[in-house]
């Protein structure tokens, strides 16, 4: 069975090393480790993917919680393998409701085989979205939406979800939350076309360069920006000259975002694609 | 009627005076006037757009070709009102045969409403191509394929195009033959999204970008770099994860830019779109 | 004499035809002509570099005044020829002080030959500046510290400046008021290298990209923002491995950025470097 | 004592787990592990740098050797606090000429403490530079200059060197010989500002870009292109407005470039930078 061991801790003496030896211990094989030192905010961190027979999960879990609890590391166990039922989504939002609204729908309806384990906002805007599907909602968000990361990984934790998928969310979530979900568990809509409009505002770059293509990217998130880019689905529309921007936003944001953000989340629950080595890839890992 | 007037010479001292003062003297409306000077390869350049009685048109022409001569000016008049037909086009080709055969079809079946005046190769790949439509055809590149720009030029002079068309045509025109025809005359294909993939190798930059949207760009030509874009048309398509870089370029070689040019012309030969002060503008300017 | 006319109004009917009527009618001969067209923003305008005898300028200055009155068109003339003592400069300044600080300095000790006829900030940090130097002071920001550009060129026009500075001012000047001072009559001092690092943290960009060297740049501004780089001089330091960003902050702030600002200016007003056809060029022209 | 071990398979079933787990059983203190996958090349590889007590070096080799023998595993042990003496160096060469001497005499003359081992070229240009500092030299280039980098990397270990230095070699490294000498042993001189001008012509770029300031950059080579700047020294040098390219060559490649390879290497050796965790840090790692 294929578990991914993510580890967060304040320094990185010692991080790596009892986990490690437990796992190699217990006859695991090593599929791919990554390690990580923010030296600037005394972030270190580990993600560890092996291949471990399915009964030596739980005393995995017992082991890790023991030694996290122990080196005071902060350490998640998942498998894509283990939960019977169907995968279970935290969906995090801002203000902008049409992508969650698309994505509920599209599970509704069974195009998108989840499960809507709860609905966040840093901002009220879409809490009605959430009582109209009757999913448990939470406002993590202070007054300016600024939100408290431990908070909001504490809220994925209880509801132990197997996948974050930011619908719009427009806050940058911090790397030691990123890490704790490590793995290619997050997924978020990025509303321009990837790596060209990166930025905040790529509607109005691609209007300023003069396109007539706009499009939107769902993408993994993984901790590191220099790690290049974890496209899992992209999508485009196209304009004629002339177009205001105003119009093209609205196509932009009813249509082809709604539209990219449930076909990627669908690739994902579906395991058609898998974050390796920073890379998607298709297919299901051996 | 509109009518667009470039003239290009050896240096900038009196480049300008002389036909500024004629269509002045003869009470044309200046609707723009573009001067540029590359010092470095001793090339001086003007386009003016001009207002002026349909009737005063042939004098013009006479005017122009009288100053050419006594300044040593390449002096070209142009208006997109005058010809009862359909626009005369230079097609422009090196290897590729998919994107001229694809425009040659649509001029056939009416889709294109224009005249194929002759084809153009810098190498003979697409010589059957011209024959199969029983076009004029031209190679005008040496065994490497570099080509006489002077040739080129006098090439579309002899034939009256209206437009030039490069179908995948390789090579980079001179600053002074773009010139020769500039003012919305030369629509190039690009096989890659502009502006974010401008180089040689757009698929295999994309690609090693790990992208999952290609496009190609039916661009004008302008003679100055950092003059934007003229983007004409875009078209994209979108592949899952894992395609190998092989199917990706069959897809795009032989369907995407294909289309991309063919909608990218009959734009511009319906002049939905035309050049204005370097920018494409929809629509028949008054 | 070289005479830069521009002309600003609020559509394009009309707006070269009188100007250049009226100077190829004297006589003139046109060096440089530049139209633009930002139609989003309903502006017009034109740049006319020409060469004519000195007795005429007076004359010129009166017709163009009577054209501006009756089109209703911002029409200015201007000749570094003209003037007999030293280029006048209006020093624009925001927040940060050691630029203009700076200039004033070279300025008294004699390393820049200019007269700093009025110091202008968007807020009130440099005033004390302009008293110590005793130079006019106009702060011409609102609370935000937003400006009217209508006001800021009456102030230009009112000390009949020359040349206008911006020393680390920290606003974007509006397309018509870089038209009504276009010609090279604009200098900038950004606090990055450019082409590389154009944003508004310069800083911070090649920190997070790890570079160990940091620049400015001072540049002429023109309207176009796609018209290239016109770069009058930069300026770098270099860093040691592990330097923190504050660090880095003030040695370029304090010592880098105002040395590049100072030579720049002095080979403006030497004339050591003008524009030509949006190009940076050096020595004057004939 | 620091010790870095690199390894390098065919596949990456089985790849980390004996190195890993040897390792673990012998107490090391694990200080960073790396792990890449180039699935499309059947590359696998892992960086793992160590803290070990001195006494165990000899046995970690031997049993590193035995576990790449048995595994068909390439594997590396290397530590910078091993040697007695002064760092030894590879210096590899294709045709200018100016850094590698520039380096040699450094060395020469005491400003830069190392040994240089041997000099490699895939051109024949330098091997009078060999000659004439008495350094073995070989040419591993064929005709065309192309390079087998497994006879590359066999020359490296005959001379049991302790840097690779790329003084202007013109070839990329494969991503297997980058991976054997991972770790911040391989360094580059690149002839322009990282990361602004990152491609083959960087001085034709910033010369395109009218950029009065051009730069070399020295940097270690990582296996990743992902993974960002690893500069250990940048130099650069203003030109004056006019300036001809081949004058801007000609500086930098004579006196920039040699200036800044010399410091680059000088700061290596003396380790005042070291590769941690893909980036240069100052100062030496307890």
């Amino acid at each position: 069975m294929q578990i991914t061991i993510s580890a967060v801790g304040p320094d990185n003496r010692g991080l790596a090393d009892p986990i490690i030896h437990y796992v190699t211990g217990q006859g695991a094989n090593i599929a791919e480790i990554q390690m990580y030192d923010h030296d600037e905010e005394c972030l270190f961190a580990m993600l560890l993917r092996i291949e471990l027979a399915r009964e030596r999960y739980e005393p995995l879990r017992a082991a890790m919680r023991a030694i996290g609890d122990e080196k005071q590391l902060s350490i998640r166990v998942w498998s894509p393998d283990l939960r019977p039922g169907k995968p279970r989504l935290a969906i995090c939002t801002t203000l902008r409701p049409e992508t969650p609204l698309a994505l509920m729908r599209a599970i509704r309806d069974g195009r998108v085989r989840a499960e809507p384990a709860v609905m966040i906002g840093n901002r009220p805007t879409c809490r009605s979205l959430a009582e109209q599907f009757e999913v448990p909602w939470h406002c993590v968000g202070d007054e300016q939406g600024v939100v408290n990361d431990e908070e909001l990984v504490a809220i994925f934790d209880q509801y132990e979800v197997d996948y974050v998928i930011l619908a719009r969310y427009m806050r940058v979530l911090s790397a030691a939350a990123c890490w704790k979900y490590a793995g290619g568990r997050i997924v978020n809509l990025h509303h321009g076309l990837l790596p060209s409009f990166p930025g905040m505002r790529p509607y109005h770059e691609a209007y300023a360069a003069r396109m007539l293509t706009y499009g939107a990217t769902c993408h993994f998130i993984v901790p590191e920006l220099d790690a290049g880019n974890q496209i899992i689905y992209q999508s485009t529309f196209t304009v004629p000259p002339g177009m205001k921007l105003d119009e093209i936003l609205r196509r932009g944001q009813e249509d082809n975002e709604p539209h990219c953000l449930v076909e990627g989340v669908r690739r994902v629950v579906e395991r058609e694609v898998q974050l390796h080595f920073h890379r998607v890839v298709a297919g299901r890992m051996a």
